[in-house]
């Protein structure tokens, strides 16, 4: 696959970019629609950007790596932009401060389309433009730019939910079908032998400068578990008293639980003894048999402890998900929900990509001989590593065609906005 | 001139408060003509609320205290609305988290403007259905309706120019006339004799419960200025280290300024070594003989024992105001800013209402004998009795039909957001 | 009385307060008797200081203001001491962190005591070699000193109870005998008429620079109770639901009560369904007859306004208190306890001095021509004039000698570490 | 070795045991012998606990899981003890809130003492009585009393070590002679193969659970440094601006160097532009050949980055030293400062052990297979591995009978109060 694609001659693979640019910047807006203005302006916590700035800010990043480049004598469309839409690049010189990016009502909802436009038209003409040679030098940094908006289109919705989350009216983003609220398929148990792996990426498409180099680990016998734990086995975890049994628990996470007050995922509510669950598409029943998700490391590592069982790493995950297609329920479907798992006929594990992204017990480091990009691009992701965990996989809020075998997705161990989830792991031959 | 209210026939009363009622009502969204939909929603910090709040809020008041009560079968608009409209009012139940009031993208800007039309056409439909006799009765809690209404009316200006002030691209509200750049008039210094004097309302028209009873204080000789202190008078102090000597300033200000960082009252930057101001207007710069605003109380008390006087007490302040006529700059002109006084041919103090709210040395302290009013309205002025300072006027961004002789308004210490200024006074004979 | 003393001749003076000054002295001494070294070092919160800290600031006062001035090429003991033991005075330069003293364990106590030793060797070779023009120059300083540390012992006093309150071990400070259990006197009303009176201190003897000047205010008619509010009234009051009824709160109140989870005064607890108070002399079952103390402002005001009455007014509680004398339970007869009326023939106002503090609604300000004494002194008193409630009366705490008719002790409304606590008034003729 | 010891005969065991049991206790007196009863008493900062509570806690240990079990109607000391001495051991019930450890004047330092002489009495007792069956089965949890013990005694080192730093008088614990102040040896790199290691403890001597099981992991070829970073090279790093450079640091060091005002390591300060560094024996100039020591995670990392360099990874430090005796500075030698590296003539990496622990850039994890103790003791290392990195080594603080190949030591990114410094390592075939 990756073979082919280098071996494209490079026109076909300018016009391809040029379609797959014009298509992300579109899906963008696509998300958009179901958004009245005053959708567009809220933070409802620090790790959420309003609507407004990821559209913004995306077009900037294209602005600020590509066209201030590529383009002779570039007229920016407002000089005070750049520092409104740096997210955390400091090579580039001061930012606007994060929390305070719900504080901004200017430029407008209107303005930040013009500016999305323009930024568009001014890429557009480059990219046409661009003869085979300059296109060849520019590629990896115009895939990262296409690859970095669709990561915003996930975090589009995430924040969205969250926001909507915080509104007392439960307001829906958009509607979409009732889950079936059929059983879930039983618990397989897939057994892996000992020995070395390959891990990591290597080839001649897109990837994260994090997934590389390709490079060996030992990895121990071990077994994985078929698909992602459900919200009806998580629900048996809190009636068993899980949350208030500090034995299952990490010290620092049983600590973040007290401190927030958690006994149950992000965006479940009970009414009337009813559990309930607040989705893209509004308040709705509990689907027992669904993957559960909005899970902090923490709270997926005790139900792991609870269940004897334990996260896979992330060596153990890519090794398994060599074999299995990308299929999954993804942003693209327009559910936005992760699908329950009721009939399994396959000997391979199953929801392994676009449900939820699955924590794994990897503290997120840098791989053997990893090196950052050079320049401003290099604090991409180098510097995140510490004090993260990898998630694998991808959600029903990724983009399919941002999902991929070696992906390594990365957060604190208390975040839960996010579409996270499980799958369990145990050691081999036990 | 109130025995002559008093006076009026009921029916005339009544045709006079439906007038108020509906100039008040338009008024609010006069205010909101220059804002485009994402203004109304943000909440700039926790003192600050929502333009769209503000709208909504004003008009819960008149549906919780007037319609549901007044009106048999009252059907309100949306079952939640209560709950996200309440300010404060503990005794009418549960209220939606005052610093989140930034979270709610919903109910929209649109939707707002529905729902105070919903409650002035069923409040004009009671209004004008009133017999003189229930008029008589609802009156009282009408006129605090239109006056609530008034006090937010200020509060949506001073909440706008924070939010506006924290975008980096300063946006204006409205333009205004630029200042005149003259000189301020000479100080006067009016001395008042030693006595007994009566302070606080009484009367037939409006006056908050927190203005009564009438009542008596001694007061001891005293001097007070003929105008308010200016910014060329501010700014000296400032030159002189003001906010770097201790000895100037209270144990708690001097934390307070530490921690907060100040070194010049709020909205003052210094851009290329010039001082400049923002203003509901913009960014402008500073005109020496305006009155200084968007001081705290610590900064006002620091800058008058610099001057070797003091601030004035709130009995010396309503005696000396006693028979100055409610003249200066209100919100009604259209101008938000206060205005310098160049020409002072008077032997009255000058700029006594309508240009800066004046902090006086008064602990906010209940008056002899003083009674909240009973029910959930008790909340509205007595709870906040402590931890707070008196300030007397009026400010430019006041309606004058809301300006008092007697009118007490009141702020944290530290609170800089409203305009509020100083004016000097100093101890009798010495 | 005062006229006495200053017509008394300055060497009968000299030799009075050079008796008084190792009176003083010698009883902030007696006061640690019972403490192993242990308990001198530990500061439990940021309100307490250490003991050790207590009895070595007292000694640099002496040293700061009369020593090094006084004495010709004085020598302090240690260079250092300088900075560790200024509590506030910002103008005498840099201050070890006033958080940060339970930190230091050098120099020890017996170092402390040394130098305690060492600066009344000097003091009293500098007060005996003294002529009599020298000793009325110094005279003011050095009753500021000695009622500096009587202020000091008040607080080591108060500061020890909370560091043994925090030790789940519960030990006692010393040992006095139990309270007898028998039910309070009834409360009488009395009555004053309105009118001009006169406030605050005027005369040769000592008095803080807060209680000048001497001036007149008007009081309007009131009533006052004859006692202080016993445990009994105020287990009622909780009993009655009184700390979740937000209607009987300050605003302020009601929440810094929510955030420190305030059911009950400080130091009560319930072992097993009874009520115990931790005491200085451990803890102990609660006499309901006794004063109800270490309660705070907030407190005060809540169970006033349930009982339907208020806080007297400083003016009021000082014009009562006019015509009766300082009797009460001081700190000299070493039971740091306020004590019950069981019996009251008298026809005054009792309880006045020596139980508890006594909240007055009166905000802590300056009186009408306050100045602050010169220099580094000035900052005594009148850099808190914010934020504070005056306190009147003298606690079980304070030492005879330091009581004063016109005494004005101010604390926020959140402290609740002294022996506080309170008596009802009401308006007259109502 | 472990063979050896394995096959020694119970009696012989036994006889060990109980002399290293009162050796190893003797030391954590031995090291209080510079102490007045003050510096007990103190708790610096919540990670630090006062002396008086880690000889009581070491105590608390044998008699919770020993005595309390072991001996039949076992009679402690004092009821209270187990409350206020249990650490972090959630399972054995409530404990006293770590924070305030440093509020707690009794018992005291003598009744401490007295605890520590009962529990010997009554463990020798018990030992000695032991017949060799039930010594065998008591032996693990014997051993791990010990070494938890001298866990302890280097806390008490570190703690002890930021009790004096925060006074301003800089007081010594001990004085131990001053460094040379001679260069350095030169810095030599050592090549290693990629391949298969062995990783962890397996045997018959005493370890911590999280060193085990012994394992499996792929390590690809690698350099390490000969010796530890010096003063002198970190300087180079300060003057460079290393710590005004964001490209060098990770993105949450950056936010904590900012908040904490890191400009140097933890104990440097420049007196009159020249550097000190407070040791245990009070402040002393620095010395540029001595191993840097004090620093965060953070900086360590940084200024590998800044050097061209990396951490190393814990499986490559253990590979490494397998060959290395367990040579080097240890507290046993009464120095408790690490020691210069001046001559070099090894061939292999020298200063391993006993200097100072060493940063690798291993998250802290669970090794495949892990499985913590049952009961409360499983609560000793398990819970710990999130959020912290893995130090290898040992250090100047340290007893030498503690040290061990497989030693995983490990803390928050954040924590400089332990003598932690770092090794340079490199990628191989570069």
């Amino acid at each position: 696959m990756d073979s082919s694609l280098s071996a494209m001659p490079v026109q076909a693979r300018q016009a391809r970019l040029i379609e797959h640019y014009q298509t992300v910047r579109q899906f963008s807006e696509y998300l958009c629609e179901p958004l009245v203005t005053e959708d567009y302006v809220i933070q409802s916590m620090p790790d959420v950007s309003p609507t407004k700035w990821h559209l913004a800010h995306t077009s900037w990043f294209f602005e600020t790596f590509v066209l201030t480049q590529a383009v002779p004598n570039y007229q920016t469309l407002h000089p005070q932009y750049a520092y409104l839409f740096n997210s955390y690049y400091v090579t580039l010189g001061k930012r606007h401060c994060r929390p305070k990016r719900g504080l901004i009502s200017r430029p407008t909802v209107e303005e930040t389309y013009r500016y999305r436009a323009y930024v568009d038209q001014q890429m557009l003409a480059l990219l046409i433009a661009m003869d085979a040679e300059t296109f060849a030098r520019w590629e990896p940094i115009l895939d990262l730019g296409i690859h970095h908006e669709q990561q915003h289109q996930e975090l589009m919705l995430t924040d969205l939910k969250h926001v909507f989350s915080e509104n007392p009216l439960r307001p829906a983003y958009r509607e979409f079908a009732p889950s079936n609220q059929q059983p879930a398929a039983p618990l397989r148990w897939l057994s892996y032998p000992e020995g070395i792996v390959w891990l990591g990426y290597e080839g001649q498409s897109f990837a994260f400068d994090n997934e590389s180099p390709r490079h060996r680990q030992f990895v121990h016998s071990f077994k994985l578990a078929s698909r992602l734990v459900t919200n009806g086995e998580y629900l048996a975890f809190i009636e068993d008293a899980g949350y208030a049994r500090q034995d299952l628990w990490l010290s620092s996470g049983w600590y973040t639980r007290e401190d927030a007050g958690w006994t149950a995922p992000l965006y479940w509510e009970q009414l009337d003894g009813v559990w309930q669950q607040m989705t893209l598409g509004g308040l709705r029943p509990l689907d027992l048999a669904e993957p559960v998700c909005h899970l902090s490391y923490y709270e997926a590592d005790a139900f792991a402890r609870w269940a004897g069982k334990r996260l896979p790493t992330e060596a153990e995950w890519e090794l398994a998900a060599q074999t299995v297609p990308l299929d999954g329920s993804y942003a693209d479907a327009g559910r936005y929900h992760p699908t329950a798992l009721n009939l399994d006929n396959s000997t391979l594990p199953q929801q392994m990509f676009g449900e939820v992204w699955q924590w794994t017990q990897s503290a997120y480091s840098p791989y053997p001989g990893f090196q950052p990009a050079a320049g401003a691009l290099g604090e991409y992701n180098g510097k995140f590593m510490s004090g993260q965990y990898v998630l694998r996989g991808a959600s029903c809020a990724t983009s399919r065609s941002h999902a991929r075998l070696t992906y390594r997705n990365f957060f604190p161990p208390d975040a839960r906005w996010q579409f996270s989830g499980l799958r369990l792991a145990a050691d081999g031959e036990a």
